[in-house]
């Protein structure tokens, strides 16, 4: 049976949403994506409110076993932390009321789950979100694959103790890891397409 | 009538909660006060959600005119700044969803609404506060404190727009603030105080 995994990309202006099934042997499917957009020129808690009142109904919609959001930290992006905070708060608190259980991953546990690099840059994560979850293109905008990647780490965790645990996709000399395997498929692929003179499509950019 | 105004000083150890009733001649009577409190030696999420249904009883429990909550920036105490935006903007939340009107208002702007000072240390507004409420001593710990003078804050500007506009008490040569007055009282009570050889009360630390 499927692990279904929402993610959240949090934030006060967009609120990144995915639903993810991944099954145990890390198949992992999108079931769903949106972001929860709101107007600088709104009143706080009115923004506030529309995202609670956003992830309520996501919530009770896809029933979710775990909830993964990303880890906010006060050094970064000063301008927008607090209400990407405030946001986050929220989003927490409307699943433990479901007893949904939460996880925090940082976004260096993302890119490394999905991508192999914990230093992988935003085209990098939206293209193997796309590969993994078997779509023609990343889930637009990036807040939404952002949250995708969020569930498919999340989902690769729960699905076997141990072998993501540390947060790194550096699985040492025993084998590739699900997103190197994926990974080197997508290269495989990306090859492939480019020998067939198809349309190039948005390759790794190593 | 009064105007009941639920200040929120928000934390993610300690939340502090008061009610107060603002009359239109600036009378301020305490009605209850609380602190939330979670430990750090447990999870997130729980912490969140304790502090979600703290203040969902407690607005459904005093049915608030507004709730004035500390606004935060992410500059101060970064330690802590994190767990402080996301119990804020669950508090925010929880108060639109009621529909009850919310107010940000400033560490600055409070001290100076109930000390006269924007510079006011903490025993200053526990001081001031006890007086304005007409208690023995401020309300403890002093996230309570602060919570009721955000209280304060917020009734004394909705009782008289124009007057606390400003956020400042400085009131200039047209005669003293409602601040400024409680704090002459307060020092003149003081002052009796000690003429009458009574037990000495925690003066003004000016």
């Amino acid at each position: 049976m499927a692990l279904r995994v929402v993610g959240v990309d949090p934030g006060l202006t967009r609120c990144g949403l995915a639903v993810v099934d991944v099954e145990s042997d890390r198949r992992a499917t999108l079931v769903d994506v949106m972001v929860i957009g709101t107007s600088a020129d709104t009143s706080l808690d009115e923004r506030l409110l529309r995202i609670s009142r956003g992830i309520e109904a996501w919530l009770d919609r896809y029933s979710p076993d775990a909830l993964a959001v990303e880890r906010v930290f006060s050094h970064t992006n000063v301008s927008t932390v607090m209400g990407t905070a405030q946001a986050s708060g929220i989003v927490i608190a409307e699943a433990a009321k479901r007893g949904i259980a939460v996880a925090l991953h940082t976004p260096t546990e993302v890119k490394a789950a999905v991508t192999g690099s914990g230093r992988a840059d935003k085209d990098q994560v939206g293209y193997m979100v796309a590969k993994i979850l078997r779509l023609d293109a990343p889930p637009t905008p990036a807040d939404a694959a952002d949250a995708a990647a969020l569930a498919i780490t999340h989902g690769w965790r729960g699905a076997a103790p141990g072998s993501h645990a540390s947060g790194t996709a550096n699985g040492g000399s025993s084998g590739l890891t699900p997103a190197q395997r994926a990974w080197a498929q997508a290269e495989a692929a990306a090859r492939k397409g480019a020998a067939r003179g198809g349309r190039a499509t948005r390759g790794p950019h190593r």
